[in-house]
């Protein structure tokens, strides 16, 4: 029999904390459902008491069907030396009319005395009062011992006595938070398993931070100590370095330890789920996230990816498609002839590892790393570089040239205009354009000069610029690698321009940018070749 | 008597795998440079053989003066089959003149049997012979061994018997490394203890990767069983998700453990060394790293601010300042002022705490930061906004306006050409500069146009110049920031400018970089104020 962990994601509350993150209601409607589609036990929406925004949100979170997880209204115990009744944010909480709810109370003596300014036993009773008042509303309580292991390391009775205070007036869940995100994993096993010890009639839970980067460790430490739930934040953003990444701790419990977390079937959302929070939050999702990062499951040294291919768990600690991750082999000098083989499969079938066609291939990578290029993030020009050493590809355009002046001060428009003329089969085209910059000018140029012979290109957007200076000791006259991502309706691709010039280099990432585009839509090619 | 852990930090090596991550020779002598300053033991720097850019590292890095930190060459045990002193890779390991090199070896059963294809003896010689040889060249040898805890988990003794075979060569430490970084903190400690208990006459290491999110605790774990060297990398990044991150290790162990890491005194450069390795990297710090990230010890809830404010225990687990972070208070002016004036007292001994002029310095630094102006890594530009703040700066020259041309193709000289005109006291100086491109060439049309005015100008030169997209989702229309570090006899400084148009920004940073020369060379300053 598998034992069962609560999750209770507090994104939407403790994860609202985190620099740079700001949730509209709409953001909040929308984690929720990822959330409970991803089937968490518990979502911790927010506060109704210290935001108008929250309430709003409890008030439509009511017409979510929500078929996994209940949520969460997060609130603090009454004020000191006032009836519970009276407490205005103790009402407001009654008014999110969810019916778990979670209270933080203080557990340190320190902050007793020198942040609240009161008596142990107001303290205790501020606690028991408040859950005593909430029981008798009805609702069901999450108590959660706010700086609970170092007030345990600094007066283990008093942070006992406030937690008794909890259970004694009927919470049924005490949360142990680290606040302050310092403890190490022993303390917390040794203190969680005394909680455990001492209260075996309600579900002992654990709260952690980042700080000491072992919010993750941690939770798995309690959880090994007697904790049935555990709190974070899905992506693990949250006050100062964040809370427990549940995305990896999800994983790790599920996949690793045998703990039922979420349903087993979905975990290979988790992947998908995280992507889609990152845009939600409006946060880059780190390339380097354990599971579900675009880098967890990306070999680029050429060992590496010999290995996985021969035995994936040579490299890898479990296999991509449980999380819904992929396996990926970055594109680089250090990457082998089974590694491009493995990566050109999709459209180019007919190569095999003894193709002369293959050997044609990796020299023109490696003559192109020479010069700077680099594919390991430019997928649309790695396959622009295999159709050409195939020589499947038409022309779509030539250019015939560009001029770019940029002038400071400027009189009307913009700082930059670009002229351009192309060919077209045998057509010429002059355009013009203006931007921000030389490289905004070109864009735009081009786009006015192909557009009538391929008016598909309307539904391409560049969704990301980059510019890495190389070997940029040798100063503005260095090399330099610039990185354009494209969309259109169908998908994402980048495309890499390497050149002394910053401007040509974006010229050639630019024109390939628009190539992949036209091979995958235009008729001649219909996507494959 | 405190216990020393020694850290060997693989930025150079194994961090150089991870997405995204190309560090040029310079960059990486930047990177030795940073790491000795912080006082590590070893430097893993690179791997001679399978790299030639690796072997000019080493060429030069014997110039660089090492106070600190011992270099240490990188390399794999002989092929198979072949003698140790035929082997290429081992060769050219003792070409790069290290005294300590690291050699890595199977000890997964499963790895010898599918992906390296030979016997279990052959591998155990493998080790034994290419240690050996190491020993037989003066070396000394660590030998870390490849999914330690993996294979341990699979077939322990196998395990011990690689382990073994290095240790009666000769090599003086046994890293232990969790290559696939799917290990928890348990296992570690288990494993890791019974490795101590079998070899006590050597050193153990650990070596960890995060994919399960577990790398610093798993590090840890290791050296509370008696690991006394941690492997990692400064920053942590590496393959897939990353190696165990130094700048977290570093300090839990040496503030909250009580070990010695590198010296006392050294800890306050923590964070400051963690901002120029990414500046190195060319890749954002995160905000919420642990310890050195912006957001590490920011407070945004009101009742963490004032907290603190009562008593800095109540939501920090460290002071900030011992890792040279710094406490900030968001969307609040409290944060800095005691930090800018820390920063100014070398040029402006007389403003203090409560100096009207500190005041006004304070808003034009918010001013421009939200402009996307960023000084950390700028203390040329962040100096010339002081002195500008306080009136205490000459007009050098100023700009009437400059024009930019750029074509492809190009008929005679090179891609780019620049006129501009300047006004100095009051002349007007006219002057054109061709390069490689807009940037290139609008630095070498200032310098004609300023060379008879200020001769000095001549010992000026760019050293680095650097290029980041902001709000890159904007795409070829969004803001760019160009760091450009230039140097005289005296001294390098850095300078930023930012702006929509690349063009503008360098322009910008270039004025600047020749204006801060001027302060402090010419006549009338003297370099003071």
């Amino acid at each position: 029999m598998r034992k069962t962990v609560e999750i209770l994601d507090s994104t939407l509350r403790d994860g609202a904390q985190g620099e740079g993150i700001s949730f509209s209601v709409e953001d909040k409607l929308a984690v929720t459902r990822l959330l409970d589609g991803l089937g968490v036990s518990y979502i911790e929406a927010g506060n109704p008491g210290s935001n108008p925004k929250d309430l709003e949100f409890f008030r439509r979170a009511g017409e979510l069907k929500l078929r996994h997880s209940r949520l969460v209204a997060f609130g603090s115990t009454r004020r000191k030396n006032r009836p519970a009744a009276e407490d205005d944010n103790l009402r407001a909480l009654l008014t999110a009319g969810t019916e778990m709810v979670s209270i933080f109370g203080k557990c340190w003596d320190l902050h007793v005395r020198d942040i609240l300014g009161t008596t142990e036993e107001e303290n205790f009773a501020m606690i028991g009062d408040t859950v005593a008042f909430l029981r008798e509303h009805g609702r069901r309580v999450i108590f959660d011992g706010e700086h609970f292991f170092d007030g345990y390391q600094a007066n283990p009775a008093f942070a006992m006595e406030a937690l008794a205070s909890a259970v004694k007036a009927g919470a049924e869940v005490l949360a142990l938070c680290d606040t302050n995100g310092g403890t190490f994993p022993e303390d917390i096993a040794r203190i969680t398993r005394a909680v455990a010890e001492r209260f075996p009639q309600v579900t002992v839970g654990i709260h952690t931070h980042n700080d000491s980067g072992l919010a993750v460790a941690n939770s798995l430490a309690a959880v090994e100590a007697g904790a049935a739930h555990v709190q974070g934040t899905y992506l693990g953003f949250g006050e100062r370095s964040g809370n427990a990444n549940l995305s990896t701790i999800i994983p790790n419990l599920q996949l690793k330890r045998g703990y039922v977390c979420i349903p087993d079937s979905n975990l290979p959302q988790l992947t998908d789920t995280a992507r889609a929070m990152a845009e939600v939050a409006n946060i880059p999702l780190g390339r380097g996230e354990p599971y579900v990062g675009a880098s967890a499951f990306a070999h680029k040294a050429g060992m590496h990816a010999d290995g996985v291919i021969k035995n994936s768990t040579s490299f890898e600690h479990i296999r991509p498609e449980l999380v819904g991750n992929e396996r990926r082999f970055l594109m680089s000098e250090i990457s082998g002839r089974t590694a491009v083989l493995e990566k050109i499969r999709r459209y180019c079938p007919d190569i095999n590892k003894e193709s002369p066609e293959l050997t044609r291939i990796m020299e023109e990578l490696k003559r192109q790393e020479l010069e700077g290029y680099q594919f390991e993030g430019a997928d649309g020009s790695f396959e622009l570089l295999v159709r050409r050493c195939l020589n499947r590809i038409p022309t779509y355009f030539t250019l015939a040239y560009y001029r770019i002046t940029g002038e400071k001060p400027y009189d009307v428009g913009q700082s930059a205009v670009a002229t351009l003329k192309v060919k077209v089969g045998e057509q010429y085209q002059i355009a013009a354009g203006e931007g921000n910059g030389p490289v905004n000018a070109l864009d735009r140029a081009l786009r006015s000069a192909l557009k009538e012979f391929y008016p598909s290109l309307n539904s391409v957007h560049l969704v990301d610029y980059k510019v890495r200076v190389m070997d940029s000791r040798k100063a503005t006259a260095a090399k330099v690698r610039v990185l354009i991502t494209s969309a259109d309706k169908a998908g994402e691709w980048t495309t890499v321009g390497v050149s002394d010039d910053v401007i040509e280099a974006s010229w050639i990432a630019l024109s390939e940018s628009i190539e992949y585009h036209l091979i995958h839509t235009t008729p001649e090619t219909g996507g494959k070749i």
